[in-house]
């Protein structure tokens, strides 16, 4: 394998390395003195992941932790910590266990003398639940089954949520009293707002007791005195001794990868975290970035090898065929028609989660000669564009980035690779 | 009208003004000195401006000049300069009169002594043209009109065109034996080889007086004898004594607003001149390398304001509504969307031509308020957008850019401008 594509390949295992659950927590970490005695209490499916890494930079200054994650998402015993899996995406028993023991060990934390580490993940929502005054889970799970039947959106089952949750919209925080909290959220979602994240439970509540009796009137869910009761008491508009950092993220990703770059000796320029629109456009302009570098009349104005070109985000693919691929995929086959027959350039797209579309690969890396590799195993690119088979298209070229399922996901890395020209 | 969109119609006029058949020559002359006696042919639709230019530059150096222009074309008298008007597109008896005494006046030149400077603009091809062995120009006319009718592409068409000519594919370097030739070429389409703009009077032919014969059996097109004498006379394969230079490109546009930005004070950076692909997707796209500049968390690796991104090349627009529009218009209304309620920026596109699709309007220049002064005047600039109504849409926010006719056309140039921030 040539030097780019060895660059490629290092640029994108670090990139991703930059946003699993360890690193977002050694980074929030990092340059906090904590000196007081630590309660951590962990949530979500990269709850073991975040735990281990918090004991890694804390160690023994973890007096007790909690880990609440998905079945089979524990790696093994940590020092200190208590461990339950539970349903996901439908809560379970466990669910509640979790939660409660949860608030168990928060309120007796020490208010001046500890300090609560709350690590929140996706999947937080479900894996972590307890109802109000005493409601069952199955009450709670039957008015949001009728309202998801009846047409509710994802913001209005939110309000009723969180109304009838014990931890959610911030009341987990609320629990905390007045001992400080201290809220790393791995972010997989882009644009989410901290009261989305696992409903919230450490974010004050935007929405109100009214609205979500709004909600289910408008729906026309008939509700018992006891939830009509549970509702009505208010979520937190305001909380204190409560800080939040939001880490992995799509932007933490494109700087990993900026970081990568540049320790491999391309100048980086990341021009933007929030691409969409149409992958195949998007693999044409990236390449057409590529071809001015290497083809276009030298200019002070312009972007010089070896150099890197970096985007984050999330495209879409408007199905035309039946082929099998995803979006970065599509992405990548559509750049290498733009970039056949130059030497000196790569262009990649991969998904972060490892699992681009219904694939078990990661994205794709395209060169100067895939679509002649292509071609040499019998198959018309063109074609396979067309159908949207970039997947069989990549895999005839050897240009599929297979990585596994990464057990983060904050969106889509593309990079525009351009090597040193005179050598 | 605030700062930034004052500075972005300055950079919209440096811009073009930078590929007007004026420059172009200008820019060809300026670093070389001429010291032997010049003789200018200038041919093409831009014919008189680019002599005045070489006359402005050489002005008494000029001995002799000749101009063969679109009826209505010239634009007075030139001094020592003879100027003769043609027809376009269809060629007519000006135009064989016109190669004559073009023809006439580049053998009376001395070898050693003189210098022709061959001035070559779009629309060439019909105005400067002499038939081969006394044919008759209604007889080359016949053949091409019907190789059209019969389904011959633009490429066998002008194989066979070239063999039937005494000027075209390269004859006219011929003819100037071997007298220093110096060419400069205004190109108006994008990637045009220098043997395909105005059928290469001065350029070696690449095709040959058998695929010129064969063009004519495929379409079964009967010819006389003289025709196939006339064809079997080929073309020259190389050609001494001249030098070509193509200006007004896409590349001189992009470069001159780069220079326009920078002396404005924003650090321009050229990201392509080949962007092709969905007019709207490209809106999008530029308006989210100004959010990331503008919203985006800083980094060392991002561009920092006041800054330019610069991107030429030409757009389509796949129709979906019947409203009135052009790329330009649809890129700048797209890109709307991305940067509404954002200060500091001002999203352009615009064609050099100065008329965008079938408007009067040379594109759009939008900003942060740009929908809400299309709601204002009681539009709706989604449903807008969706039918391609990008006219109406800009009309109404005062947006579109009016430069009329520029007598250029080096397509498109798209700019996203990002102000001082903190001012």
């Amino acid at each position: 394998m040539n030097r780019i594509r060895q660059d490629a390949l290092r640029i994108i295992d670090s990139s991703i390395d930059g946003v699993l659950p360890e690193a977002a927590v050694q980074t929030a970490l990092k340059d906090r003195a904590i000196t007081k005695a630590v309660t951590v209490i962990a949530i979500g499916k990269a709850a073991w992941r975040m735990a281990e890494a918090s004991y890694s930079v804390l160690g023994e200054k973890i007096r007790r932790g909690l880990i609440v994650t998905k079945y089979g998402h524990s790696q093994g015993v940590l020092p200190n910590f208590e461990i339950i899996e539970a349903g996901h995406p439908i809560p379970d028993e466990n669910s509640v266990l979790g939660a409660e023991k949860a608030l168990e060990m928060v309120s007796a934390a020490d208010g001046s003398e500890d300090l609560i580490l709350f690590l929140v993940s996706g999947g937080g929502s479900a894996l972590f639940e307890l109802p109000q005054l005493g409601l069952k889970l199955s009450e709670i799970m039957e008015i949001t089954d009728q309202l998801l039947s009846r047409g509710a959106n994802i913001i209005e089952m939110n309000v009723v949520r969180k109304h009838l949750s014990r931890v959610k919209g911030g009341r987990f925080a609320e629990a905390c009293g007045q001992t400080e909290l201290f809220v790393i959220v791995l972010s997989d979602v882009i644009g989410d707002p901290l009261d989305v994240i696992a409903s919230g439970p450490a974010f004050p509540d935007p929405s109100t007791s009214a609205e979500a009796l709004g909600v289910l009137e408008k729906f026309g869910i008939a509700y018992s005195a006891k939830v009509k009761a549970a509702i009505e008491k208010e979520t937190p508009k305001s909380l204190g001794f409560c800080e939040s950092i939001i880490t992995g993220s799509v932007t933490t990703l494109c700087d990993a990868a900026a970081a990568a770059c540049e320790a491999l000796g391309y100048a980086p320029i990341i021009l933007s975290t929030e691409m969409t629109g149409e992958a195949s456009e998007l693999g044409r302009t990236l390449a057409s970035f590529s071809r001015e570098i290497l083809l276009g009349k030298s200019s002070p104005h312009k972007l010089r090898p070896p150099c890197a070109i970096i985007a984050g985000g999330e495209t879409i693919v408007h199905l035309k065929g039946k082929g099998k691929g995803g979006r970065n995929q599509e992405t990548a086959l559509a750049a290498a028609f733009g970039i056949e027959d130059l030497e000196h350039v790569v262009i990649f797209s991969v998904g972060s989660d490892g699992t681009d579309g219904p694939t078990d690969a990661a994205g794709g890396l395209v060169d100067g000669n895939t679509l002649s590799r292509i071609r040499s195993a019998g198959f018309d690119p063109k074609q396979l564009l067309a159908e949207n088979d970039s997947y069989h298209a990549l895999e005839a070229s050897g240009d599929l980035v297979m990585t596994g399922p990464t057990g983060t996901n904050v969106n889509d890395l593309m990079v525009v690779l351009i090597g040193e020209v005179n050598k």
